[in-house]
């Protein structure tokens, strides 16, 4: 292991080899024999349990409730509402048959051409359609209303160029979709949960995020208003971390969804959606990480704390073990999850490196002086430096620092964020800016053609427009590429 | 609502319809759009919820941790196992193209023939060739060993005739996929998965089951041995909860998959799977409920406590508030999940019925005389038994309540099963018997064409050859049907 995380390439060499061998070798994830699809491995399945646990909680405090929708969409119902058709309908797994028949020459199974459905079937790329449709029979008066579901579920899409946790043909999510009696609930609803993800990227994974409204030209197929959080990650592109959706009446029409209002009037339903997928967790290696292999905040981390004893012989051991395992006893009744390692098939410095690639918070080594010392090594996984302690009060010490790792890799990961925000004013200066990546501020006429001309000629879009900002970027100026009135300064970068 | 209820059906005249009037009327779920496929609505979802938390507990305690993989599967997969194709290959969804396009009319979106899949992907019935496709590349030596992966995750079986949560195409679930080194590891572990299995169905669900090893005939496709764990029906046909199978070889074998022993010899892993389903919804509600709706255990129920006031005006409404107010926060201390049921646009007997409908466990009523008196009115849904208590410690005592209906329910079930277990001797006493539904333990000569003859002629089959039985079921007797040797006892049944 050692010996493979030396080959571990260099962000500053080769920033995109350096995240595909990481998500490998550090067992998150791995290509399938299924074009496009990943499989999540122990190590990575068990952060994205903890993002999905702290998520469904904040979910259920803010009086959602889970349910299960079908897998399959029939194909008609697509086209139902004419964006959302434009938007997600080309490129998707289809269903043609329901059978499979022995081959005549003994070859194996084919395709039963007797057993083609009639009207073929989609594997969600996302719920909209399949969930309005129930919905119709769920409201009749607005004393149904608010209806506020999550579904954690898998969902396709099939993308061309895939890259693991980033753009997956299949990948895991959530999506939350509510119905209810005016326009203003739905909208607040959007903003609750855009700030119900903001909250949990920065307070919960130490991803900073810029919330903001898309363009018109970036919304969600369907919606009136899509608002998002965007991550910025090392290599300067910014990373979409997840959106939540004003749909307006647009699905109430699509399905004809109506509801007999207060004043007793048929009115159609208001929605919104919302979701955020297993590409946080490309968000998570993305920001945090470095050469050595994963950093993960001890709030996301399998194991925050290992244990790694060093001794010549197996009394050394014994009494090592001795004095570890009430501190491994203490540490998980204050809620800490331990590992103590003291294997005998691999060197300590194997050891290190792996827990180093695996992005373990803080490491204690305890050798056979530090039992004579009453003391022990502690390395903190996010600065990679050590320091030897008393061995009294550790666990008390290790608690609180884990505390400060949060902070510190938020910090970190803020101070990178901030240090590349840049305001630019002319389109020379943007073109000139955005080769050397982050976010760009800068002023926009507010069209889409503007906005083309933009990504066609600098590969940036329009990330959001900052609900928070200085008082400068809201002051009235002229857009960067035409010179025409600009409301304000929008966000710009290179994206994933 | 309370009109509606009336209409559920009895049991006693129809218990077919009772079950599926009853899965909708009390929002478990509901059919979709989609052929054979369901609807979870919140309500059933949050009782699949608690199964889910539960059942992931005992599978971590027991070593085993979560992972993905992919939801399609390469044709070819599934020719690779011979008796896996025979069983699941043959109703399944198949995915043969990758793009729509609009329709040249204008009419919406057709399949775009040009996006034809090389190779046509299943959409997984079962994962143990995906997975043992990948574990191919996670195992070289025994130290790679044992892999205990779970997953959840959705599946999909084209079933002709569905019936929600009983029987449908797409159904969730979660499937165990363990590789071994050693015969005797891999046969433990199934047998560690099926006890697994009914202890969370007798302790957790209050659900009574035979646990035991299925016959040849009734085996899972691939396995050499599939262990069983079976309920009873309140209209006496047997349901199969849960299955663990010992795997042997096959899918390592039809994978490849070699690991180096210990004596540095190269040998096939040995394998187990194991799963429950979405089916035990259906195993809950059969079992426990009755002709007023669901009858949940304690464990399960989403409210496992409904307060509902009784008041004439506002002011003695906010009478009420105020005395329940503090109850209601000592039950949820307690971990109690309460629901104080105030609204004033329904009558106090609609609520009644619809939480009788819906389950919940316990019911308190406080009137005004109540509040003048100091009492409450308890009502246990499992018998439907009230009482007038003090208010006084309320809350201990409704603590204790909640547990002895957990016990109460799984003692009724558990007594009208016993109740329902018939010896029978001969081919004449067993077609009498099989009518009136039931298990029959009876002898049967060991081969799969008395086993056939016996369903086609009863449309019984052998549920399982139980691990624990009576020192008389386990001595040798001649076989009911042909008077062949037995040496023991089998449990018969008509099933789900």
């Amino acid at each position: 292991m050692a010996v493979e995380l030396k080959q571990l390439t260099k962000r500053s060499e080769n920033y995109s080899q350096w995240y595909n061998e990481l998500v490998v070798k550090a067992d998150l994830a791995e290509q399938s024999p299924v074009r496009g699809c990943m499989v999540i491995k122990p190590y990575g399945y068990a952060i994205w349990e903890k993002m999905q646990a702290e998520l469904d909680k904040k979910f259920k405090e803010t009086g959602h409730v889970n349910a299960y929708f079908p897998l399959l969409i029939p194909k008609s119902y697509l086209s139902r509402e004419a964006e959302h058709v434009e938007g997600f309908a080309k490129e998707c797994a289809v269903v043609t048959h329901y059978r499979l028949k022995n081959a005549e020459d003994g070859s194996g199974v084919v395709v039963d051409p007797a057993a083609r459905l009639e009207e073929e079937l989609i594997i969600r790329p996302t719920s909209e359609t399949i969930i309005w449709s129930t919905y119709k029979n769920w409201i009749n008066s607005y004393r149904d209303l608010p209806i506020l579901c999550n579904q954690w579920a898998n969902v396709m899409r099939w993308e061309m160029r895939t890259r693991l946790f980033l753009r997956t043909a299949e990948f895991l999510w959530q999506e939350g979709h509510t119905a209810h009696a005016t326009r203003e609930e739905a909208e607040a609803e959007a903003m609750k949960m855009i700030n119900v993800y903001g909250d949990f990227a920065e307070n919960f994974m130490a991803l900073p995020v810029i919330k903001g409204t898309k363009s018109a030209n970036e919304r969600f197929a369907g919606a009136l208003d899509t608002f998002t959080i965007e991550g910025l990650m090392q290599d300067g592109k910014a990373l979409q971390c997840g959106t939540s959706h004003f749909l307006g009446q647009n699905f109430a029409k699509a399905f004809n969804v109506q509801f007999v209002n207060r004043e007793n009037k048929l009115e159609y339903v208001w929605a919104t959606s919302w979701g955020v997928s297993t590409r946080l967790m490309g968000a998570l290696i993305m920001t945090h990480s470095d050469d050595n292999g994963l950093v993960l905040p001890p709030n996301l981390a399998p194991i925050q704390v290992v244990i790694v004893p060093i001794y010549k012989n197996d009394e050394m051991l014994a009494r090592i073990d001795e004095r570890v395992n009430p501190i491994v006893d203490e540490l998980r009744r204050r809620g800490i999850s331990v590992k103590y390692d003291n294997a005998d098939n691999k060197r300590p410095g194997f050891k290190f490196a792996d827990y180093e690639l695996k992005g373990v918070p803080v490491r204690l080594v305890i050798g056979g002086r530090d039992i004579e010392n009453n003391t022990v090594e502690v390395m903190r996984r996010d600065t990679l430096t050590k320091e030897t302690r008393s061995l009294d009060n550790i666990e008390a010490y290790v608690v609180d620092l884990l505390k400060d790792i949060q902070d510190n890799i938020y910090k970190k990961a803020l101070d990178y964020r901030n240090a590349h925000i840049t305001k630019v004013d002319t389109y020379d200066e943007f073109k000139e800016q955005i080769e050397k990546g982050g976010f760009i501020l800068a002023h926009w006429d507010g069209t889409t053609e503007t906005e083309e001309r933009i990504k066609e000629d600098t590969k940036a879009t329009i990330r959001c427009i900052p609900f928070e900002a200085d008082e400068e970027s809201l002051t009235p100026g002229k857009c960067m590429v035409t010179g025409k009135p600009s409301a304000r300064r929008v966000l710009f970068a290179r994206a994933y």
